[in-house]
């Protein structure tokens, strides 16, 4: 089987947005063992979009198209593919009864125009959409398969994942599966280095390197018949590697650093409390972008003035004075401060640089001080991070992470 | 003249980059009031690229091709739309110089693989790489322009700008301009409800709606000959939208809630603290991404368990037990404790059901409630919101950030 991937909209024509729902599909695509040999994209114009889905047609078995499904005069994917593949429109009740659900649960008046959205080709089978109003729709006509979705991503994706990927694996006449391994705090090239001759070796499984958001994965992909096991091929590359890598190491697939570190506080039955200065309440964002955080994160405080780090933590004026609110010593009264006032286990406290004001020849923007204190002790941490103000927030963030990560892993900080 | 634009690499259709170099020229060639019509990506494969030029040269004037200038054997771009348009290739010498430089400065060993980069077809307008070693180019034939550039975006970016757009300005004959209108508060079909008349009579300039990220965006564009006024055709349509949407219309451009709000306290005078329950940060992280907010930002906190909005915020307890941590009295107290005990001006709180667990029939997920409280008084909202955790923390903090700016807009906060 081999797929285009059609975006429709002008926004994208116009440079307003870059084409991710192509990138998202074709990683799934590629999962899968589905060749994608062409990404188009095409405004919202009736004719240029015929035109597009006849080029498709002659060189894809499989079309998916994204966008172009709303209620509004010029979302017209759907009212064109039929007219492409001569099929009639008719009223899917089902969606046109989400729909109105959808509004009245809002307290939303619905137009009209909305009850488009339910019109589908006839015999299409419908995705049903739980994040919108645009349900998705599958066709199958003369051999070519074509898939609608909508063009919101947190739209797209869990339709794409949800329905159209378990269609796709019935077509499909072998098996794929991936193993995401997750590194934080070793380099892409150190990483490669690491594993160069399981890299140039590799056949099935396939071994992926990518870096990025700070970290880097290695994505492990092995295709098998039916019925062979698929976990025999991916398991013995999976443990070489995490032996040569370590606690570099820390997690698999889906995990992220906050979901891990969540993990490990239930496990330890430990709980946290955190207090920021320059991160500005992004790590207490991300831990409680966990479900279920409550149980171990207690609070925060966004501690940004002197005052606030004095009256809520106990920071001593006399060290804010004499080292600045960006020392090592603020850092560690922080995160004796937060433990002590929170009651929690373990207390993190970062103050820091964020740009692009504030930063001079002896205190350069990006330098950061990050703090741990538990019924150990303290340890205090110095860094330097670069990029823009988001990139050093975001970067502080992963380094404390990661820190709290690898002590509870440790022999560090024992289980109360 | 009418664009498309070729992305040729095999890691754009394996979903390993998404195309950011389309999304660049797009929206360059867009000020300049090129169409583009089509994007088209296609692997490193000659019968495809060769397909996906023929397609291009049917229906586009103007082809941009991006990547596979490289030195390796999979890098085609150049020889294969040579072969295309019958050119023969021939050295540029200065091209193979610089590259011969670049390697010698870096003390790198150079590849006679490199010399390939400095190949042109026969009579093509060469573009230098000052970032790389790979120039770009631009040949002309029969009524078609191609402008092949390198994929990697710190090389193409600088040469499209300093480089290809010179070049098109000369072809061109008029300028065009956007203004983005950005819309909190109102959806997509109730905008364009009100707007109706206008959408419906545009031509220049043109009104693109957008939604996404709970907001809804208004790009104003239009073309003008070379020494018309060009904001005098934006300006009166841009007046009568804002006439027409009043105080849902919150900022312009790249503006942000956050960016908006920081701007109105610095003019007000004002500062503010802000309590989070259920955004565990999201809102503090969001206010201090701007640059220059500690100016008017004195701290957070996020007082995730009871017990340290007891402690933190002076919530009583009683409250608490009677009303529950979700509800218009606790808000309403988190909002009042986090002005008195951080002195700010404003005192903010948001307390409620992120979710997946932690729903009743009575309090579901999604149920906020927010407070602002200040010299005047206090104020609580009541919300429903839909989606997942992370959907509900964003439309939480979006919501609190818009109430806050309507209310320094307004009459009821009154300056200090």
């Amino acid at each position: 089987m081999n797929a285009e991937i059609i975006g429709i909209g002008s926004e994208l024509l116009l440079g307003q947005i870059a084409n991710t729902d192509a990138r998202f599909i074709s990683q799934q695509l590629s999962q899968l063992g589905i060749n994608v040999y062409y990404h188009t994209v095409v405004g919202d114009n009736h004719d240029r979009l015929l035109e597009a889905l006849d080029t498709a047609y002659r060189r894809a078995d499989l079309i998916i198209t994204t966008g172009g499904l709303g209620p509004t005069m010029d979302d017209l994917s759907k009212e064109t593919i039929a007219e492409y593949l001569g099929l009639e429109m008719t009223l899917h009740q089902p969606s046109a009864d989400h729909i109105r659900r959808y509004f009245n649960e809002r307290n939303r008046p619905m137009s009209d125009s909305n009850l488009k959205q339910a019109m589908f080709p006839k015999d299409a089978h419908i995705l049903p959409n739980a994040r919108g109003t645009a349900p998705g729709a599958i066709i199958e006509k003369d051999g070519h398969i074509f898939i609608l979705l909508p063009g919101p991503p947190n739209e797209l994706e869990p339709m794409f994942a949800e329905e159209a990927i378990p269609y796709l694996i019935k077509k499909s006449s072998y098996k794929i599966s991936s193993r995401v391994i997750r590194i934080f705090g070793m380099g892409e090239s150190a990483v490669e280095e690491k594993i160069k001759d399981l890299l140039l070796k590799q056949s099935n499984p396939t071994i992926a390197p990518l870096a990025g958001h700070g970290e880097v994965t290695l994505r492990i992909t092995a295709k098998a018949e039916e019925d062979e096991d698929i976990s025999s091929l991916i398991q013995p590359v999976e443990n070489e590697i995490l032996k040569r890598l370590g606690n570099v190491v820390y997690g698999f697939d889906d995990e992220r650093l906050e979901t891990v570190l969540v993990d490990l506080l239930k496990k330890h039955n430990m709980t946290l409390a955190i207090a920021e200065s320059c991160t500005g309440g992004h790590i207490g964002d991300l831990i409680t972008n966990v479900p279920g955080s409550s149980e171990v994160f207690l609070e925060g405080c966004i501690t940004y003035s002197n005052d606030a780090k004095i009256r809520r933590l106990g920071v001593s004026s006399d060290t804010l004075m004499k080292h600045g609110a960006v020392s090592r010593e603020t850092a560690a009264e922080m995160a004796e401060g937060i433990r002590r006032t929170s009651n929690a286990d373990i207390g993190a406290a970062v103050t820091g640089i964020a740009g692009p004001g504030g930063g001079s020849a002896e205190k350069p923007v990006g330098l950061v001080y990050m703090a741990v204190a538990d019924r150990v002790g303290t340890e205090v941490q110095c860094h330097r991070l670069f990029g823009d103000r988001l990139r050093i927030k975001q970067g502080t963030a992963n380094i404390l992470l990661n820190w709290i990560r690898l002590r509870l892993k440790g022999a560090k900080v024992s289980d109360n």
